[in-house]
């Protein structure tokens, strides 16, 4: 399997496919430390990044935005003192497309 | 009365006053935009700021992340394409100081 890390979005429309339980469920080992979350009917990738402080966290929120830019692909952030929850879904498809593993194996790769 | 966007935070420890309903009723008029909510207990200043796009969101972020480094009061702001929701606090006393209100109305003055 190809990793995770080294592919790039593809462009994704309304009617793109959901990712299947089961291709989720063989990629997750990739990006183990993500929660797979459902809110609202929608899945979502989930993670918490910890820092030393609020500028710690704000300047890798500055990261993923730059990430998020270079790809047109964006995440949902909550930033807080020392804190950084990062949440990936396709809002075009209202659930998890493999740009959203994808994107979380590369956030994790900024650190 | 002061306009509170010419303030700056005080320090504040534990122990240190929660704002009485009445005097936050007395200040609320100076910042009508923000909503007052409640969450497990905690009383909370909250505001969503719409933007034309990520990098625009992002950018009013690093704002907000500048003026909470000078005061030494931090936020949590929900990072979305187009749109930051900010939401000021005081976690050592669990709910509003004065500090909350004076940091939601130089928020505003940043935009």
């Amino acid at each position: 399997m190809k990793e995770l890390i080294t592919q790039k979005c593809i462009p994704c429309e309304k009617g793109a496919p959901l990712l299947t339980p089961e291709k989720l469920n063989a990629l997750h080992p990739q990006i183990p430390e993500w929660d797979i979350i459902e809110a609202n009917g929608t899945k979502r990738l989930r993670k918490v990044f910890r820092f030393k402080n609020f500028a710690a966290a704000l300047a890798f929120v500055n990261q993923v935005g730059e990430l998020a830019e270079a790809e047109f692909h964006h995440p949902t952030i909550v930033l807080d003192w020392g804190r950084a929850e990062v949440i990936w879904t396709t809002h075009k498809i209202k659930g998890l497309h493999e740009n959203d593993v994808i994107m979380a194996a590369r956030t994790d790769a900024l650190i």
